[in-house]
């Protein structure tokens, strides 16, 4: 099952107890940080996440309240004794800016970690069960968005009727893999006869801070899930094209023109204390909305 | 009145709610914040301090239990339009750290920063009411503490008492400090029969991560508030001594030597959920000592 965590859903300042950007994505055995502002270790820990399952780290920008955090989580996985390869993709400057602080504390981290720089759109990671793809996004500065697929699952066996077709064991990978068994006798047994299809994929699409920009339409197109900013309400659309940010209506818009099957909205800027009203605004656009509240997890 | 407020008491990871370290010590009218662990602006947030009141931030040292969070309130104190100048003093390096971080948000902070670097032992600061030297500790890494004094201030005057005698108020800034008053006819109003004595000024000193080190007995000698490590229980001493770090009863020991008024230890090992052991073990060496425990405000 993929899954989305949120670890911190506000903008800017923290505010009435939100936190900056943070995102758990997670499927059975996998687990990827999406930004990471801020107080990010310290939500893993509120929400009992072993910081040792994150393997890949995505950041989207180098604007503090999506990358802040990241120097202090390295070092406490370092001194929490990881021992597996970390991923880091993000922009070009990211590596010296953790070299840096790793140098003036004469610290080096005792797990390895791999630096890759984001740049032309296009297919950046590939684990065991996921596909990843990053694409620009428009905002004041440099700025990614990330595109998360599950790869194609196998279709799984009905063990009884494999086994009544006297199938042999060692045939099995073929048959999730979709193909026909054919008996020493000759006769044909369809794939579909002993086989269940495996789930569709799902997926993730991640619009980290833009600007109402209806060009990303195409790069979200009928996503499982959709994350994509809202900092500030419809009536502040003039202001939020200024700062390089949404409002709740221009990303309900992107979610409905890219047909999306749910859409959740984050990155609140933190002159609201309540949060009500970008729901109300989004649904109005898009009915299939839901707020980013931290600690939440939503299935995709 | 001088007070110190602990906003982190935790060491390298944050553990138990813990967080890492960072004080604010305040007089009557200015605050200087001791230390900005990850998490820092948040903690200034819980504990409703505001962020503008502080005018000189003070980092022992570049491990990131120390200064993670430093770059995170810089930036948010910009957000909220600050004004004022802020000094920062802190190891040579910090300022590239900073700066490096600035450049990758194309950020410029709408208010002006002074950086100091800490270098010998010596006074570093001096504002409206006190007086701050430096002096360096033995960690792995450099590392220096702070003694905080305040000024002497200026005798209260009795009014009704220095109307008795037909003071003129022009002449009261020179009976604050201490000069007697001559009247027309030639006749001597001691100072003393007007004004009362002025409290006397109160001192802290901040040892930050250190080894133990009988040295530092010179450098805090006498002073009102010792704030000293204490990473470890008394027994782990090796484990703390290879780690250039405390125990409970050595850091006790440093302030019985030091004759000084009162002990706050802090930054606890992650490892320890309760803490009470701490302050057992380093009272049975010096009486007078109190846990830092976060939120708490402990008057110097």
């Amino acid at each position: 099952m993929l899954a989305l965590t949120i670890l911190g859903n506000n903008s800017a300042i923290p505010a009435f107890g939100r936190n900056p950007t943070a995102q758990l994505l997670q499927n059975d055995d996998e687990a990827f940080l999406i930004d990471c502002g801020e107080g990010t270790q310290l939500q893993l820990s509120k929400y009992k996440i072993k910081k040792s399952k994150i393997s890949h780290v995505f950041i989207s920008h180098l604007h503090g309240d999506h990358y802040f955090g990241l120097i202090g989580l390295l070092t406490s996985m370092s001194l929490l004794s990881r021992t597996q390869d970390l991923h880091i993709f993000g922009p070009p400057k990211l590596e010296s800016i953790i070299n840096i602080q790793l140098d003036a504390a004469d610290t080096e981290l005792c797990y390895k970690v791999f630096f890759h720089s984001l740049g032309e759109d296009g297919h950046i990671a590939n684990t065991k069960r996921m596909s990843v793809e990053s694409f620009r996004v428009k905002h004041r500065i440099d700025c990614w968005g990330f595109l998360f697929r599950e790869k194609k699952k196998p279709r799984s066996i009905d063990p009884d009727k494999a086994r009544a077709y006297e199938i042999p064991a060692a045939f099995y990978e073929q048959l999730q893999k979709g193909e026909d068994y054919i008996t020493k006798k000759g006769t044909v047994v369809a794939n579909a006869d002993v086989t269940h299809p495996a789930p569709k994929p799902k997926s993730y699409a991640y619009c980290a801070d833009t600007v109402y920009d209806t060009s990303l339409v195409d790069k979200v197109k009928g996503v499982d899930l959709l994350y994509h900013e809202t900092t500030y309400l419809k009536e502040h659309e003039e202001r939020a094209a200024a700062r390089f940010h949404c409002t709740t209506v221009q990303a309900a818009d992107i979610a409905k023109k890219g047909a999306v099957q749910k859409l959740i909205i984050g990155h609140f800027s933190s002159k609201y204390e309540v949060l009500d009203e970008f729901l109300t605004e989004a649904k109005e656009v898009f009915e299939e909305t839901e707020l980013a509240l931290e600690g939440a997890c939503y299935k995709v």
